[in-house]
């Protein structure tokens, strides 16, 4: 097989330790020379903020963080950052707060240290998204991808479980989609498969005990591996299914990416032997589909999409919409009778093994 | 185990294609928005370099490579670089035409794109040198870090096997020693994995037939993911035992590394279980070290110090100048009593077995 990819890795300092936040962030900041700090934080994350910054001077607090970030708030919050001469923003919290130090910094180009307190992965990449009247736009600018992240899985200890869990199958989806996303290459898949061990680590250990600090480290480790592996793959057929059953089905986000994951993964891993095997080998188990359904029986997970609104009346339409965003590269060819197969078995909780490719169709290594 | 680490990551885009080497840089040169040029390639490589640069327009060309950049050399670089305005350097050739062009930007902050021929790796390292009076000169600046690597596996095609063997060697024991670096991090330890991977792959590969292309992209696949994970973990035990048996006993390099690498294996492994399980995965083999000595029997690698000029009588003092040198994480402490006992097996050659921790110091867990 010849080898031909392109890859950018994206530069980012990553300091990980329980417990070092305060410290770190102190450190950080001294590295970087910064005087005048601009520190965003949620209000009802601002105690925990506070905690976090108790080590340096900040010159200006904002917590006007809202979902999605509305170009309002960015323009409240670039201005903020104007006025006070601000030479370095710090974001405490999830995906929105890191989002708008983002939405900042794609306007005034000011370096961000993130310090993330949950694990949506966001501050691992450098994807910016702002809405205007209602609207959300995405984009790519290296000038938003946070200079340092700063990661103490203490302050993820009271994300409840099931949200953590949540959040931990969804970066399990990005890491697997990644294995043949359109701009997959042997670089993203070795960080994916890392993020799969990290994962399949860190999430029964939490389902078992939340305070479990260990496996919230391995949950916060995978998550950032699966936003890098991901960012840079791009969306495969997993996450175009998903797309269009949450969107256009309103299908519940996390349900509906632990439910498809598995048939995702059986329709595919037969025409993608090496993706199929380093899922394998970083599950630790001798075959991907099974690694990853026991690791779903460990969690709980869901398992039919019927279970969250969909029916069968939706597979035509669903098919239709789908199949012309699928990537041209994805290791098995889709049709439209074969996506709905997929989704005819993930509506009623089928055995996943039902779509792996039969013999007749091709080799069949397993 | 908690997990705690720094991990700095080297943002560089990696185009990788054989056969591709022009189009790429055409396209690459492009984006970049370069407009004048510095080709950088020895008188040996000017043909070839002539043929990757066959679509873009070059201002000057600068053959005047020497091994290890002199400071002479460098500053002539540089000088040329500012009387012709040059806006963007390329280097074509190995680590010494590298090495140039990471001179030039040293001090001109000039961006590059390199275009590897060999499997050396500082393409892909921040890692300077200059050489003066004889002495040389090393340092760590981001501004000399390539912004894009070009690897075109073809361009390597007449690298002789031996030297391209011993340079694969090297790249293995980049990837060992990055397991326990004193910066080792699971990111590192991810990469160096897939190093090892790519590297086992490939040398056997070369080995058997010279020309195979598969074989020649997986050596340089695996030798760039050894400069990454290295640079980033730092020397490990094994490095600083070579740099003394080349600095001091002018032990060649390729021939103790290859050597040297089995012992340092096998006198660590037990003490870094999750490293000795990354390194046998990526083998592909049940235990690290049999899936190390089974490589090395395949390439008919060098086994044991007497061949290369090493005597009995040098143990004593080469123990003392190694010892202080060996970094205070290394996962088994090391003291004169065992460093003397790894020296004294690769002397002669004896099973690396004998160097693994016997179930009396410690659990055993092989």
């Amino acid at each position: 097989m010849p080898l031909e990819f392109s890859h950018t890795t994206l530069g980012q300092r990553v300091l990980f330790g329980a417990g070092q936040a305060a410290s770190r962030l102190a450190e950080e900041v001294q590295r970087l020379g910064a005087q005048r700090i601009m520190l965003i934080a949620s209000a009802s994350k601002r105690e925990l903020a506070q905690r976090v910054a108790a080590e340096i001077d900040v010159v200006v607090n904002y917590d006007n963080v809202v979902m999605h970030v509305p170009i309002e708030v960015a323009q409240d919050a670039r201005q903020v950052a104007r006025k006070n001469a601000v030479d370095l923003l710090i974001c405490v919290g999830g995906g929105s707060t890191t989002g708008l130090a983002k939405a900042i910094a794609l306007e005034t180009r000011l370096p961000i240290i993130a310090v993330p307190t949950t694990y949506s992965g966001s501050e691992a990449t450098n994807v910016w998204g702002l809405t205007e009247a209602a609207r959300k736009t995405t984009g790519i600018d290296d000038v938003v991808l946070p200079t340092t992240v700063i990661y103490d899985a203490e302050l993820t200890m009271s994300l409840p479980v099931e949200l953590s869990v949540a959040s931990g199958l969804n970066g399990m989806a990005h890491c697997i989609d990644a294995m043949w996303g359109p701009h997959a290459n042997p670089i993203n898949q070795a960080l994916a498969a890392e993020g799969i061990s990290a994962l399949a680590t860190g999430l029964p250990a939490i389902v078992q005990d939340s305070q479990d600090l260990a496996g919230r480290e391995q949950l916060l480790y995978g998550a950032y591996l699966s936003a890098v592996a991901f960012t840079s793959a791009g969306s495969g057929l997993h996450h175009k299914i998903c797309h269009v059953l949450g969107g256009t089905y309103n299908l519940p986000h996390a349900q509906t990416h632990a439910t498809v994951l598995a048939y995702v993964l059986a329709f595919n891993m037969d025409a993608a032997p090496d993706a199929r095997d380093r899922i394998a080998k970083a599950l630790g188990a001798d075959d991907a589909l099974e690694g990853l359904q026991q690791l779903r029986a460990q969690l709980g997970a869901p398992d039919k999409l019927t279970d969250y609104g969909f029916t069968e009346a939706d597979i035509v339409e669903a098919v239709k919409i789908i199949l012309p965003a699928v990537p041209a590269s994805n290791p098995r060819p889709v049709t439209a009778e074969n996506l709905t197969e997929l989704l005819q078995a993930a509506l009623v909780g089928d055995d996943p093994a039902v779509l792996l490719e039969s013999p007749a169709s091709g080799p069949h290594t397993l």
